[in-house]
């Protein structure tokens, strides 16, 4: 056995996930490794939680990044808050609503599923609904934006309701942080995850997260030990937790979370509205290239999510042929639908750092030579 | 709020992890992201593999690296292969025993704990003794290499004594994977974890694990669902295996893959023997230093682990401050002690590309001075 090192090709990543990578976050990454109690390092710990409160919009003491992907974040919310003797609604319209339904299951705990349309936003009157129809539920799930369809749903409204029944939620934002309007506290969001390689244009392996006090004080107060002890939030608070002396739990991922730092930084100063600007401008661009092309959306214009355009693919053109040869002429990664959408649809992510006019202007020019083949 | 990129000192990283990384493997990292189902990257993960089978000496299908810290490659094993209706026979000799116990617990199956000094190897005639007189154990687990204390236990014999009775084995390998002899396969380990931050040199955040056949007809015939979605082996192996098409379960933390995969090239190229030997040889050149400097081992000379050397904190002297003279002054890390030996030991780690003559060096010339302050 002899392997060599491995040289990657530099691709432009438009599919769902993990977007192109800003050169300045690599380089954060390949910064020379320190202890993971460092007081350098601790210190930048502390600069990751205030700029994850800024890109959550949120006040949040519990907020940091789980040392893991986004399914390990989805994860955590669930086994920390949720107990066997509680009834969760989640609400179903792409495969990660039903991951939830799987997290819930593996706990326990009862699980009342809202069914939506793939493609569409989670209508709010079937939440409520299923609520009044639901005294018991304590808790409501659901995606703000589903990376396998590219819908978008009203988070601020579905959060509403479910306090109205006295719920709490928690909220799927993998794809959203960073791309579209999200404001966990003004929307009183209480479990909020997320994903270092979507909109915040990080490599993929971290996932913020947020509590509300009141989800934070429901961990403080568990009786029955989380499921999980990697993911224990009460332990892991005990090393992201700024008063006095910081308790070993794991070994952080202390490389990956210079380049979460980085990308933070990156977003900090670009400001978050004008980055939810950006990508709405750059999806706007190529909506409208795509349809000049003939290709149409899967998602109402009113659902749309900017950072991850699903759209139909034309009838008679071969899926794996023409993302292949985006791949091998052009070096660009769109992605393939998934679940329901797999083989008919294309999902094309304009997600942080690949949300840029060059990127919009390879894409449209490349597909447009790959449907003429 | 203004927050600044972060530029890390350049340190020396000789605690029990992380350590020292190679400028190669570091420039590994930094290579361009690609996509986790990118043609090139699933090539990688292959090779991936294959250096793993050889790094843990192993041909078990089953070999991959978790995408998370060690603790959660622990729980990967635990939660994979035990249920409630099992018998856990745990050897605890230090903080990673005990782990153990917290992972077999939250899965809420039976334990017996074998007790034993703190310092000292697990000694096999109590595993024998307790394992007669639980004829129901179904599993042992035990520390090949406890980080927290230093301690070397025989892994081989264990093996044999559980085989005896009956028993699967899970092995943590932490800190001995590429530092001390560990032969999966010869030895007859079912399942084994390790962390890519010890020996292997490569940044902290994954977990190489193995499962041998028995164990993997365990994972794939268990009727009760695994507690952790992340975790579970049946679905990541989807993602892993090399038949057929890969299926989606999470996105892998692609630019960590990168390092590991360079870090185990580098291994491979030094070859497996040869790098026990350096440990080892390194070992020697500071153990007859730290002696000259008057300072002890914890651990008895046949104990020892070469790649973590555990210390008495000589008397009168200023834990704390030594440390932070060590780290301001030189830029160099030493372990506290962690658990029982808090505040009494030093652990001074040799692992992987720290174990180099420089590094010796610096240690005992900074520690003498230290010393005199």
């Amino acid at each position: 056995m002899s392997i060599q090192s491995f040289i990657p090709p530099q691709r432009t990543l438009m599919g769902p996930g993990p977007s192109d990578v800003s050169p300045r976050v690599l380089s954060a990454l390949a910064r020379p490794t320190v202890g993971h109690l460092d007081p350098t390092f601790i210190g930048m710990m502390d600069e990751v939680k205030s700029l994850l409160q800024y890109a959550f919009q949120t006040k949040n003491t519990y907020t940091m990044a789980i040392s893991a992907p986004g399914s390990a974040g989805m994860e955590a919310c669930f086994v920390n808050l949720v107990t066997p003797n509680d009834t969760v609604v989640v609400c179903r319209n792409g495969v990660f609503g039903a991951r939830m339904i799987e997290n819930v299951e593996r706990i326990g705990a009862k699980v009342v599923v809202v069914d939506g349309t793939w493609g569409r936003a989670v209508d709010p009157q079937a939440l409520e609904d299923t609520l009044q129809q639901t005294p018991d539920a304590t808790f409501v799930a659901f995606v703000h934006a589903e990376t396998s369809t590219g819908a978008l749903s009203d988070a601020k409204t579905l959060c509403e309701i479910a306090r109205k029944h006295n719920c709490l939620t928690i909220v799927d934002a993998v794809t959203s942080l960073g791309g579209v309007e999200l404001r966990v506290d003004e929307w009183g969001i209480d479990a909020v995850y997320s994903g270092s390689q979507k909109c915040l244009s990080c490599v993929p392996g971290l996932s913020p997260v947020s509590f509300s006090d009141k989800a934070a004080e429901i961990i403080k107060n568990r009786e029955l030990p989380v499921q999980s002890w990697f993911l224990d939030q009460s332990l892991v608070m005990g090393y992201w937790s700024g008063e006095g002396k910081r308790s070993y739990h794991h070994t952080a991922p202390v490389n990956s979370l210079y380049a979460l730092h980085e990308s933070l930084v990156m977003l900090q100063n670009e400001g978050l509205e004008n980055s939810w600007a950006r990508h709405k401008a750059q999806h706007k661009k190529l909506a409208s290239g795509l349809e000049a092309l003939g290709i149409s959306f899967v998602v109402p214009e009113g659902e749309r999510l900017p950072q991850l355009n699903t759209v139909h693919i034309p009838e008679g053109v071969d899926d794996a042929k023409v993302r292949q040869f985006l791949l091998n002429e052009y070096n660009l990664e769109i992605g393939a639908g998934l679940g329901q959408f797999a083989g008919s649809a294309w999902r094309i992510g304009l997600m942080g750092y690949a949300a840029r006019n060059e990127n919009v202007l390879l894409c449209l020019a490349a597909l447009k030579e790959a449907l003429a083949q």
